[in-house]
């Protein structure tokens, strides 16, 4: 199970909601396990999810009917399944058909409740919902199938919930802590294996090739890739060119892929030969800053303490004109979930929760230096879930 | 230039628009050459395009102060750009900047106008735009801010424009096509990659490497890769798994990543040794009606014709109980752009269209067979944007 179920509750308890709605990609997946992939790889396409509080009923998914296959193949925790639209799978009359095959044919053949609205409606009624409260994700359902639900339901109250949705997913489960390890490991080996290959005229495209590869062989999929080379390595979100690389080049990485649909967000630098005295200064001065901050990590914590920290130990350790944002952001199955690590942030550390720690710094005409750690908050203190250290390496 | 401008000019005269807002990222690069990659790759990140209407003022992008960088090194055809957000951004004083790092440094330091909903309202405003009727693509706003737009502009009227950007991008821009035969032509690549490695006990997840790998190696990005195999290959959405090639195995692609931001949706079939009578005869079926279909493709053709065509060739050519939902669909920055080649479609095809024409065919307990090609509606007909057969091919 993905979902952080006694949250879900709770929060619902709270906004007194009688059931959320899942519309967007990440919540669909989250509430139900069930990785609806259209919906992940293009903007329209629609899937819900519907969980309930306690006592109002049983969870379901709705998907197309040309997605059945998807959904008895994952197999997802939630075993209700509506389904809409018209699809053609023939069943091979000579053919015993084993269990997957099987649940497909059968998932294909439920009623075709028409549309995915329509679908909707029937789940809140059939579970007398109809006259609840409901948090809806406002995110993944364009706004006239909204104004058609609201229309068909005209008692039903619903309520904007993605926000609702990025609370609950703030503080992982066990097995989403698991997928955001094996994430931010694999996209350390992607960094390590785009190093083997850096080396004087080698080229960004080059180094983003042997990082994606690694990626993909460890069964992740390409995400983020911000791989910046000497001057270029200052542009925040870097986007990898034809720049070949010169010794003393600083190379910045700030990446990570999509593992099991878990992100990755991480962030190393190495020089082409020995780096300059400013270059080590400054990286010294951003690693310490990240450090303590980590160090601080502790459930209560306040988020706006531990972005003082970074900022307060940065500027002692060598860059006294640091100035940033923020310092960091949860992570999950998206890559910005809660809390954020800002000096105006109301928000406190909880167990559980999974955070990238950063503290990038950009100099237009010198370079980019950023280390970026992903740590969960533990009982007793941060769990780093990084492999590898974030010295400066020289290659 | 991607934007189709005498069309988007004619229908925003048709829906008496006096301006489009982009909003989701597919628009967003559309309309004006920028990749907002935070918005590519997370919902949530507000970027915008406004593109007037002739008479109305100059094109814009407003975008987040920390993609600066982004906007400066992409150097798009749209230059009037404004900024929300602080972002810190250092200038190292001892270095001469170049072009683009003074670029990212000008742009960074004009005016904050706050946050995105402000940037729009002061865009419309100073257009004279907000007495006026504007279409807004409802995909990429979400509806909290679409609520403050209208708010903080009631005289505005605001219209849902989604689907008239669908519109505007059914007929493609040399550039488009340009990238759309890259897109496809690089996984036709992949599945040859993919194939050079499939044998007896070789894995799913063995050629999806080979094919994302080849992929990645020719500047794409992974996006669709439904790989099955023997009865799993019956599976629409068919993810790589661990099961092992066997001998007589079909092998089902239906694939495509992203070049240049353009997708790739193409289909070809291969069998691990000879394959039986009847995958030969159902692929030859599927074939000659994909095939016959494309013949028919000209301006001025209706869509639903070629359904027909498709469809009626592959019964009479060996599948006479074939049935689907549609054998095509445009293609584009999305995956399914218009139009649609459904047996209800009103569309009808023009030239600059772009489409993958496809006859899957599923049966469980026996295989998937499927063949897609991409082929742009030409003057006098069909323009392949292939470069290898849809043939049976046997491993």
């Amino acid at each position: 199970m993905l979902m952080n179920e006694p949250r879900a509750q709770a929060l619902m308890e709270e906004q007194q909601f009688a059931a959320l709605v899942a519309t967007a990609p990440e919540n669909v997946t989250y509430t139900s396990g069930y990785w609806a992939m259209s919906q992940w790889i293009r903007r329209g396409p629609q899937a819900y999810a519907v969980h309930p509080a306690a006592g109002h009923g049983a969870p379901c998914i709705i998907a197309a009917t040309g997605a059945m296959d998807l959904v008895a193949d994952q197999d997802p925790p939630v075993k209700e399944i509506h389904r809409y639209g018209y699809f053609v799978i023939e069943v091979d009359p000579e053919a015993t058909l084993d269990e997957r095959d099987a649940r497909v044919h059968e998932l294909s053949n439920t009623e075709d409740e028409g549309d995915p609205v329509a679908a909707l409606v029937n789940v809140l009624r059939a579970r007398g919902l109809d006259r609840e409260r409901i948090g809806i994700d406002e995110y993944g359902i364009p706004p006239p199938y909204l104004a058609k639900l609201r229309e068909a339901l005209p008692k039903t109250v619903f309520v904007p919930a993605w926000e609702v949705f990025r609370q609950i997913r703030a503080i992982k489960t066990p097995e989403e802590v698991r997928r955001l390890r094996a994430s931010a490991q694999i996209a350390e080996k992607s960094i390590a294996a785009a190093l083997t290959v850096a080396r004087a005229d080698v080229t960004e495209r080059d180094l983003a090739v042997a990082f994606h590869e690694t990626t993909i062989r460890e069964g992740a999929l390409p995400v983020l890739a911000c791989i910046g080379t000497g001057p270029r390595s200052a542009l925040p979100n870097a986007q990898p060119t034809d720049r070949r690389l010169v010794p003393g080049d600083v190379i910045r990485f700030d990446v990570g892929g999509r593992y099991r649909h878990y992100r990755a967000d991480i962030a190393r630098i190495a020089t082409l030969g020995e780096p300059s005295a400013k270059v080590k200064r400054y990286h010294h001065a951003i690693r310490a800053g990240m450090m303590r901050a980590i160090e601080a990590m502790k459930p209560g914590a306040r988020c706006a303490d531990i972005f003082n920290i970074a900022m307060e130990t940065a500027r002692k350790e060598g860059l006294p004109h640091y100035q940033r944002n923020h310092v960091g952001h949860g992570i999950g199955l998206d890559g910005y979930d809660p809390p954020n690590l800002t000096p105006t942030s109301k928000e406190v550390l909880e167990e559980g929760m999974v955070l990238c720690v950063e503290t990038p710094y950009y100099e237009l005409g010198f370079a980019g230096l950023q280390v970026e750690d992903t740590v969960a908050v533990g009982k007793d203190g941060p769990i780093s879930l990084m492999a590898t250290s974030s010295e400066l390496r020289v290659v």
